[in-house]
């Protein structure tokens, strides 16, 4: 999620000013140290590239509660009318809707700034949600890649580390039977190289199921 | 991206039908032998639940070639106006934005349908387009989580079964092992079993290396 702009969210952004007639929007990701401006249309410098605030200067953490707030006077608000940055963006009315993922955490906030106040009608809120849905879904399915990216390299690098020490025993036992086609070996080294060939099948054996394991498919399962 | 219907798609179909306010919205998936209704918001019976045509009583294939139709009078477009459909869903005017995929490839057309003619304005235009760069967006995101999810389970299948062979030369040495410990065994025989737990290393040597390509990551590399 972190840090990385994504074009996608500033197109919906983008068509939630369009559509509204605000000149500023913001997809903002809240973190208990700041908020973070994930996308946005119309913000302004120096937000456009620090894109950050401290948590205690930010509007919309209040949306955490999970609640829309739906502002037509924002000076009448003593949340926001206190905030250096209800000033330094001019924000005279606004909309902020909760981002909540799937599992219900509310992530950050989708909202729409007006500098002058407004009377929202409910269609301005519906838009807003319905963009808000999007937002989560494209969040939503991003986490999901990520998720199978990460699990995909992690299960590789323990597939190969196991196969790659596979290689440990399979050449203890072929430098035993080397020694074994010695012309010169004794019967006691005989009984050592014999005895070492099968310890380290033993263990190859085991060492094949916990591939199988690791590889979460069990022999035979799923097996063509 | 069959046939499976999308939530997702469905709400940006009802958000575009509200925002435009226009009774009918369709995400359609155009191929050589139908149009699919993959998302709307108001098809009627039956379309509701067939959700196809047969691709000669498409007007979206015509969007195939590339480019947006918006037509304020469908009367005027003979295309339009002598298909059955237009009449049964009472098309009187339409916008038509082609879904192209990140490869360029037109997959269909979503589509704005209103019963009465009307002069579309530039930002019903524009709201469409950005709208199907949302649904776009969508279908591209799902379309790699697939592949993710196929190419896992394709390499985890082709790891197993490799691992699973390993067992072959494993055992095959671990009895020849056996039998050299066999208290009654003569040279010949000893002989034999010495070539077989080599022969069998040097094929189990082979599978490790062939194991260790197909996980996509050779001996050493990425190992831990």
């Amino acid at each position: 999620m972190g840090s990385e702009r994504e074009e996608a969210f500033d197109r919906l952004a983008s068509l939630a000013a369009f559509i509204l007639k605000v000149p500023l929007t913001i997809v903002s990701l809240i973190s208990d140290k700041q908020q973070f401006f994930k996308a946005g249309y119309g913000l302004p410098s120096p937000y456009d590239q620090v894109r950050s605030l401290p948590i205690d200067e930010s509007i919309c953490r209040y949306t955490l509660a999970d609640d829309p707030i739906i502002a037509g006077d924002a000076k009448l608000d003593p949340l926001v009318a206190n905030q250096p940055i209800a000033k330094t963006l001019e924000i005279a009315a606004y909309i902020a809707i909760p981002m909540k993922d799937h599992r219900g955490y509310v992530l950050g906030a989708f909202c729409a700034i007006d500098t002058k106040p407004r009377a929202w009608s409910s269609d301005d809120v519906n838009i807003m949600r319905e963009l808000t849905k999007s937002v989560m879904t494209e969040i939503h399915l991003r986490e999901q890649l990520r998720e199978l990216e990460t699990e995909k390299i992690s299960r590789e690098t323990v597939v190969a580390a196991l196969t790659h020490d596979l290689r440990t025993p399979v050449s203890a036992a072929k430098m035993a039977s080397a020694a074994l086609q010695e012309p010169d070996i004794d019967v006691e080294e005989q009984k050592q190289m014999i005895e070492i060939i099968s310890r380290n099948m033993d263990r190859a054996d085991r060492m094949i199921h916990d591939i199988l394991d690791a590889s979460r498919l069990k022999a035979g399962e799923g097996v063509p």
